[in-house]
C-alpha cells in the first residue's frame, strides 16, 4: 500500500461528502493541481468520483507513471473520452448531475465534456473543492513548515550578499539560485485565470509603489511591459526600503513572506509606520483562534490602521488599494481563505494563510511584513520565522 | 507616438480582417498574452475590437500603467463590466456575434460575458488568433534572435561547469542562474490548459526515457510526483548522454533548443542514431521553403527515420511516442504551427518554429537535437547556433 493511501482516500471522502450535501451524482476533476490533490499524480486525464464508492482515475498520459504515483485502486488507460459514459453506465455510476471545476475549465473543454455527457447537468463545485483544499493534512503541514524553514535559510544567506548599488534583478537572481539550491521546486503555481508569478517581488524604493495586472498589493516595475511585475533594473540606494516578497515552494507546497531591508537608518516616521505592521501581526497572533472569520481578522487589522490614521496608504497606493490583507497558500498561491471585508468564511484548524499588511508611503516605498501562519487548536503558529525587524544592510 | 504604435495597429488590422472574413461583428480579447500581443500591455481588462474602426481597451488594473504601455488611442478605466454593452451601443458598435478565445477562457468567465451580452452569439476565434500570432513581425524576430544568441552564450558558459557526478538538478540551477543573469525573463509561458514548464528538461541517461503529463516528447523524473518533469536527483555518469532541453525567454520571446552532452566516448551505435537527427535538420534546412506544409516536413522527417529503421524509438519510448516533431514558439512555448502528420497548415515567411527530432534508446537515453528556426523568403534560418555536435564533457 502506498504511503499516501490514507491521505488520498481521506480527501476523496471529503469530496464525496460535498457531493452528497449538494445531491450531486459525481464529480469530474480535471485541473492538474486538483488532480494531484485528489489522486497523488499530475498525469493527464480525469478523476471520476461518484458520491459513493471507489473513485476511478482515467489517464491519458502517462498511464504507467500514474499507476506508480497514485494509490487509487482503479486506474485506467484512457484511450478515448467518448467511451467514458458507456463504461460508467456499465458499472452503474450515475451521471445526471456532474460537478466540475468551472472556475478553471476552459470553455471548449467544457463543451467537449458536455457533448460526451449530453444528458448530464454540470454544476460548479470549485468553491467546495477549494474549501476542502483549504484545510491541510499533517503531511501537507509538514511540507509547508519545511518550506518556511527553507525560506528563512535562504534569507539568512541572502542578507550577507545584498549591497547598495545592486540592481533588483541581480538580487532576484541570487535569491532564486539560493532557493533552488535549497530545494525550491521552481514553479509558483496560481489558480486564477491570467495570473502568474515568478518567485516573488524584489522592489526597491518607489518601484514598490507600482501596481500591475497581478492580484497582489505590490507588483513593481518588472523587466518591461512583457512581464510587468517583479524585479527590474532599479538600483538599491541608501535611505530607502528594499521590499523582498518571496514565495518558497517545497515539494509543491508554498509559503509567502515579505521582509524589508534598508541601507542606512530608517527615519522615525518610517519606523513608526513599519511598527504598525508589526502591531497588526502581533494582534492577530495574540487574538486569532480557530473559527475566527476572515472579516473579523480584516476588521481587527483595519482598526489598528485607522487608529494610526494610515488608511490612505494601506494595501496599495491611494486609489489603487487591494481589498484584502491576506490569502490562503498551499499547492497554489491564491488559495482560500481570502482575508477581506465581509468574507465570513471561518478560519478553522489546519488552515494556512499569508497575512501581508503593507503601507505604501508616497515617494518612499513599502513598509510592511508578510508572514505565513498555520491555524492550530491553540491559535496561529508562525511558519516564516525569519526576523521581522527591519534588516539593516550596507 | 509610442514606438510600438504601428506594430500594434498592424496586428489589430489582421484581427479585423479575420473578423470580416468570418462575418463576425467584434472580438473580445481577454487572455493576458493575446492582450499583450494586441495592445502592448498585460494589464487586466479586455480589448474590444470591432470589425472596423478603432479598438477599445478597457482596463481594470492597472489603468495608468496600461496608458503608458499601450499605444492604443482609446483606453478606458473599467469600473464595471455591466456598463459595457450600453457604452458600446451608444458608440454604435455591433455585438450580435462576438469572437472570443474559447480555448482558454474559463467556463465561469464565459458565463459572465454571456450574461452581460445576453443577445450576443459567441464564437471561437482562438485558432485564427493563434494563426495571426504565428507570423512574426520584424520586432518580434529581433527579440527571438536575441533569445537565440543568449541561449548560445548560456550553453557556452554552462559547458565549462558540467562535471560527472553532478546531479541533474544542480546543473539546472547553474543554467537557470546563467540564463537569468543574461536577461532570461524567468517565466516560460504556455497556452494549453494544465501545461507548465520551468526552463526546460535536464535529463541524464535513462531519465530521458520517462514521459509525463507535459506535452513534450521528454519529461524526465523531475523532483517528485508534485512536479514530475525536468531535472531530478539523478547523477550524471560516464558513458551516457545528458540531454539539455532549454527554453530561453528574452523580453517575452522564446527559443527552444536541445543539445546532448556526453561524458566519455559515445558508442558507434549512439553516434549513428545521433547523426540521423543531424541528417533530419540538414534536410529541412536544405529543402524547406515558405509554403511548405507541416505535413510535408513531418513526412520528410519520417522518411529519414524509416530509412534508418528507427521508427520504434522516434519521439518517445515505444508505445509512448509523441505524434509531432516540432512546434511554433513566440510569446508562448506551444504556439502554431504544430509539425505533425496530416496538418496541412503552411509555414509561411516569418514563422518561427522548433524542430526536435529525438530518439529514445532503451537503457541508454536520448539522442537528438532541437533547434529553433525562422522561415525566411529564402528558406529556414537557424536561430539557435550553439554547436550541434555531441558535447564531450569530463
Amino acid at each position: 500500500m502506498k504511503n499516501n493511501y490514507k491521505e488520498i482516500y481521506d480527501r476523496i471522502a471529503k469530496l464525496q461528502c460535498a457531493l452528497q450535501k449538494h445531491s450531486i451524482d459525481a464529480a469530474i476533476i480535471a485541473q492538474k493541481i486538483d488532480l494531484f490533490y485528489f489522486t497523488g499524480t499530475l498525469q493527464q486525464g480525469l478523476l471520476f468520483v461518484s458520491n459513493e464508492g471507489e473513485p476511478l482515475l482515467f489517464v491519458k498520459r502517462d498511464f504507467d507513471r500514474a499507476k506508480i504515483e497514485s494509490p487509487l485502486k482503479y486506474i485506467y488507460n484512457l484511450k478515448s473520452m467518448n467511451n467514458l459514459p458507456q463504461f460508467l453506465n456499465e458499472h452503474n455510476y450515475k451521471t445526471q448531475t456532474i460537478a466540475f471545476e468551472l472556475d478553471v475549465i476552459p470553455y471548449n473543454l467544457y463543451r467537449r465534456y458536455s457533448a460526451i455527457f449530453p444528458n448530464a447537468h454540470f454544476v460548479d463545485l470549485s468553491t467546495e473543492i477549494r474549501k476542502i483544499r483549504m484545510i491541510k493534512s499533517k503531511t501537507e503541514i509538514e511540507k509547508i513548515k519545511k518550506s518556511g524553514e527553507l525560506i528563512e535559510e535562504s534569507f539568512l544567506e541572502l542578507k550577507k550578499n545584498i549591497r547598495i548599488g545592486m540592481k533588483e534583478i541581480d538580487i532576484a537572481c541570487e535569491l532564486e539560485y539560493l532557493a533552488r539550491k535549497k530545494g525550491h521546486m521552481g514553479l509558483v503555481r496560481m489558480r486564477a485565470f491570467n495570473q502568474e508569478m515568478f518567485f516573488g517581488h524584489i522592489l526597491s524604493g518607489t518601484s514598490g509603489l507600482l501596481t500591475s495586472y497581478v492580484e497582489s498589493p505590490t507588483a513593481g516595475e518588472g523587466q518591461g511591459a512583457f512581464f510587468s511585475q517583479g524585479a527590474g533594473d532599479r538600483v538599491v540606494k541608501e535611505n530607502e526600503p528594499l521590499s523582498i516578497d518571496f514565495v518558497f515552494c517545497y515539494e509543491g507546497y508554498l509559503v509567502d513572506m515579505t521582509r524589508i531591508f534598508y541601507a542606512g537608518e530608517p527615519s522615525k516616521e518610517y519606523r513608526n509606520i513599519y511598527n504598525v505592521a508589526k502591531e497588526i501581526h502581533q494582534t492577530i497572533v495574540e487574538n486569532a483562534l480557530p473559527g475566527i472569520t476572515c472579516n473579523e481578522i480584516y476588521l481587527k487589522t483595519l482598526n489598528i490602521v485607522s487608529k494610526h490614521k494610515l488608511e490612505d496608504i494601506f494595501m496599495g497606493p491611494k486609489g489603487k488599494q487591494a481589498p484584502y490583507i491576506g490569502h490562503g497558500v498551499g499547492l497554489e498561491l491564491d488559495e482560500l481563505p481570502v482575508l477581506a471585508k465581509n468574507i465570513d468564511d471561518k478560519i478553522e484548524e489546519n488552515t494556512v494563510f499569508a497575512l501581508e499588511p503593507k503601507f505604501f508611503i508616497p515617494e518612499v516605498g513599502i513598509a510592511g511584513i508578510e508572514n505565513t501562519y498555520l491555524m492550530t487548536d491553540k491559535g496561529v503558529l508562525l511558519l516564516t520565522k525569519y526576523s521581522d525587524d527591519i534588516q539593516i544592510i550596507i
